[in-house]
């Protein structure tokens, strides 16, 4: 669905420059002195914000950036995070396929990827966030031992991710068809709100960048 | 469903001597001697025996050894094998767990884990064939580059299986949650007929044991 030109949406863009990263590529190798020293979480595509301003909210002792390049949805996401006064999340307008610009090596510890796009026809795969391509932009900047947080209600998808992450050295943990029969903390996006009321499953799984040993006899 | 006592069993079993390794444990380390060569394939929990007289029958380059302990589907499954006069198939009457007993490190390629029991309750997952303790089982015989072929209709065992197998250092290839649904060769088994006749969907994936580089940058 496409979004509705916001009025105004200059002057709102505006208001909420304290929180929208409008250089992001100046703190690469930098990202402590924005952080703190806190673990930097973040957000691949995140739409209205929903999800990552509840997160946000809930884990004060991590700082998140949010992705998002639709600027409809981001400046929603950024009203949000202004309302609520939330010190430990930023965001930055990018396509995900720079984010290597941005970060240096080792300066994320988690990357969450909800519900994002499928890009259904096989030609198009290349431009899934769990494409090989794109894991190897992220192996560029997240530590060992960090993690891909992936929900999504597409089954074609999600096939594909599990495959695309363990073949890229990525070990799967959490892996579940249908989350929300699971009676575990879950911060939902706008979309699986929706999406599971309609009684339609949502898959879920975590994959860890591990360096990994054999199994001992 | 308990299968119904055969008459005439110890009969029928006799007959059935010529595809029967009544020791099997005398072959370790000699397989070679019987495969003439050719790579040896195991199935774990053959049933009655569909899916490896019909995979035996389409690949006589492929030496196979279908594993059963339950004697009843033991005994039809090698029925069906001298009936067809396959000459690159036998059987073991065993535990799963005993199996390094009778194969020695390297002497099988592949194992196909067709419907196993789901063993639902959690404090039952450990007899899973999955289980990461008989992963190491099969690790003591598996070839490097070997692989894991498994099919199943249960969700929580095919969850359980994609994290155990990626978290023993297996790498996943073919996942799908709907196998009736692509355009590929598939052998049934018995029970995958009756299952996928109601709707329901397959699981399937094939997991390698690989040794795996890092992604390069």
């Amino acid at each position: 669905m496409r979004m509705r030109k916001k009025k105004n949406q200059d002057t709102r863009f505006a208001a909420c420059a304290p929180v929208l990263l409008a250089e992001p590529q100046t703190h690469k190798g930098r990202w402590q002195e924005l952080t703190g020293g806190r673990p930097l979480h973040l957000e691949i595509g995140c739409g209205k914000g929903k999800f990552i301003t509840e997160t946000a909210m809930q884990n004060p002792d991590i700082y998140y950036v949010a992705v998002e390049r639709v600027e409809g949805a981001l400046l929603m996401a950024m009203e949000k995070a202004m309302r609520l006064e939330l010190g430990n999340l930023r965001f930055i307008s990018m396509d995900a396929a720079a984010l290597a610009e941005v970060f240096a090596a080792g300066e994320a510890e988690r990357i969450y990827l909800n519900f994002s796009d499928p890009w259904p026809p096989k030609k198009q795969w290349k431009r899934r966030l769990t494409h090989r391509n794109m894991l190897a932009v992220y192996e560029r900047f997240l530590t060992p031992g960090g993690e891909i947080h992936m929900k999504t209600d597409n089954r074609g998808l999600f096939e594909f991710s599990l495959c695309e992450l363990s073949q890229c050295g990525y070990v799967l943990y959490d892996v579940t068809f249908d989350l929300h029969s699971l009676d575990i903390p879950n911060i939902t996006t706008e979309y699986e709100e929706q999406f599971a009321a309609r009684g339609m499953p949502i898959y879920r799984c975590v994959a860890r960048r591990e360096m990994r040993g054999r199994l001992s006899e």
